[in-house]
């Protein structure tokens, strides 16, 4: 026997006995969050062809999807992410009449890196798309259902960081930066990588006051101060919209009654270009990355002919079992079933019993009472 | 925009509303038959290394796998099949104290091809496995809880066929027949193509009484009288043992008050080289191809370096939905949510009663009444 064959490849894994429990637990709460919102249940391929996660559409880059062939010479990807697909069913299926449209997924991931060690490869995610909604409260209804789904996994400490991606872009033009330098700042910014961004912007030999506030977006995070900070900062109407629009959505947090896990960030800018407005995250401790990603993507359906605004999130679940147990959140598992040990006679006997007992609603294991490899 | 970006590469689909909630419906109600008998959850990485699925295991052949590469260039395969899978874990995971086991699973298979017009690519499969466990009362336990799950789904009409591949083995045996003979005798009878079985025995001068014998093979099913006829036909040990099993297998039956569902076909032999004994495979009207699948597998832990002989079966969830629509069995489906239409000046009053229906857990959609494309 080849060694290999007991391992599964780096990256991805088996889970079974109570991790398993507990991962379906979670996700049972975490899907009575959505539905209670009115989010129903999509299903879409694991594998898509290429040009639904390609660069134009913004997910994942390319060197980082798994891809293969079918016989018919197609390029056919894992999917990376769900919200290409959703956004391709809503564009193909729904009428114009059907918005705004309420989805929600869960299903595997698949990511071919190599770099980032300890990192799976493959993760579970479930998420909710409101898709034809650009309103303020559409924003506020995925932030809420997120801090209520959070909740009902156990998890009682997160916090959701709001970002606004129009507020950096606004800027960087109000700056008169090039699409490149503004790309190139974007990575240092969203790696958190300061000097980065210091050497680039003196090289490109940006000027005052430009170079403060551009930097000074990096860190700009905290309550609703941190906005008001923000504005003054600024002199392009898409920063000031963008502003306006954070307001706004506090407010509605605030009737929702989540305001208190919320927090803004106008340095965070995410991986995926699809994101064109509001953006968030939820951490937690005990887990470094972020247990829940999402934000607005107004322009991606128009990518697939339709024009709708759309909002939405993904929960990575196999964060949110981390957190909760490392945080020591119980949850709890379904009973260990009873045993009944057979004999030759007494199997007759035995079989009456455990069908009484599977009649009740209680699991049972039929079992030899010699051991079963006979 | 590209055409190909709103569709799905050819047998695979997306699934939504209606549809998808008999799917969780009835993978909710098979998954409960599973639990009362004390099967465990297990989820396995969507792909694995190649080895897991090569030939020498002896599951779909490896033309129609779905094959790629990580970034190590290690060949990666998503799983065909989940058995192989399971057979691993129980291989590295469980100690030989924790045996007999019992470990059940639901997810997507992925089967690489062409020929076949109209089959999925990607198909939906929940099964069950009894490892360690070689008893007469194991293949019982499988064949019940089919029956049992096939029952709950809500399908009356329904056959669970079962053969025994050491039958047809044996008489091979007997009839001096070369392994290469063999695998295309089995070919052509598992194909039911008794035409091309003829030529081949002609061809290969297989002399009588076995010319016949062996093309009686192919339709011999019934009820037990078929059993009585088969075991005349033939004069060696491996034969009658394969035919005394399946009588007490049909006496294990009778006791678990199922045996009504059965029939036996000793002509049917599993594409899948790795089952070694009993074999079985529903059928219900509405598809052509079984709904379920399943058998013993005695050598298939000793590819993974453990001695444990072990049965078990997979549910086509695709196929079980197939058939309940066409048989017009009604499944419940969740209430639509209700629908609150907010305007500016009524959003919070909506949104404490949004909040209160979902506290009594019902669900319901805010939205505003202007349309959201704000």
């Amino acid at each position: 026997m080849m060694k290999q064959l007991l391992h599964t490849p780096e990256g991805v894994r088996d889970i079974y006995g109570t991790e398993y429990a507990r991962k379906v637990e979670v996700e049972n709460r975490i899907h009575s969050v959505l539905s209670l919102y009115g989010y129903q249940d999509i299903q879409t391929p694991t594998f898509e062809f290429f040009d639904v996660f390609s660069k134009e559409i913004g997910t994942t880059p390319s060197r980082e999807l798994y891809k293969f062939f079918d016989k018919e010479n197609n390029t056919l990807v894992l999917r990376p992410d769900f919200t290409p697909s959703i956004a391709r069913c809503a564009a193909k299926y729904f009428s114009e009449e059907k918005l705004p449209l309420r989805l929600c997924y869960a299903g595997n991931t698949f990511t071919n890196r190599s770099d980032l060690q300890g990192k799976l490869k493959e993760s579970t995610q479930m998420g909710a798309e409101l898709i034809g909604d650009c309103s303020v409260e559409a924003d506020a209804e995925m932030i809420s259902m997120v801090v209520q789904a959070l909740l009902d996994t156990g998890l009682k400490r997160f916090q959701i960081s709001i970002g606004q991606v129009e507020y950096f872009k606004g800027l960087c033009a109000e700056a008169g930066l090039d699409e490149e330098t503004e790309m190139q700042l974007r990575a240092c910014i969203s790696g958190k990588n300061y000097f980065a961004a210091q050497e680039l912007l003196v090289e490109r030999r940006v000027q005052e006051p430009y170079m403060t506030r551009l930097l000074k977006v990096a860190d700009m995070c905290g309550d609703m101060c941190s906005l008001t900070e923000a504005r003054a900062m600024v002199n392009n109407d898409r920063s000031i919209t963008a502003i306006d629009r954070l307001e706004k959505l506090y407010q509605v947090l605030s009737a929702y009654g989540v305001a208190d896990y919320v927090s803004f960030d106008l340095g965070m800018l995410s991986k995926y270009n699809y994101y064109t407005g509001v953006i968030f995250k939820a951490y937690t401790y005990g887990v470094g990355d972020a247990v829940v990603k999402g934000g607005r993507y107004d322009k991606l359906l128009t990518q697939f002919g339709r024009e709708a605004g759309a909002v939405g999130f993904c929960v990575l679940t196999d964060h949110i079992l981390e957190a909760l147990s490392r945080q020591k959140v119980e949850l709890p598992v379904p009973e260990a079933p009873e045993v009944l040990h057979y004999t030759e006679e007494t199997f007759q006997e035995c079989l009456a019993q455990a069908k009484r007992i599977r009649g009740e609603g209680r699991p049972v294991v039929l079992t030899a009472a010699t051991g079963g490899n006979r």
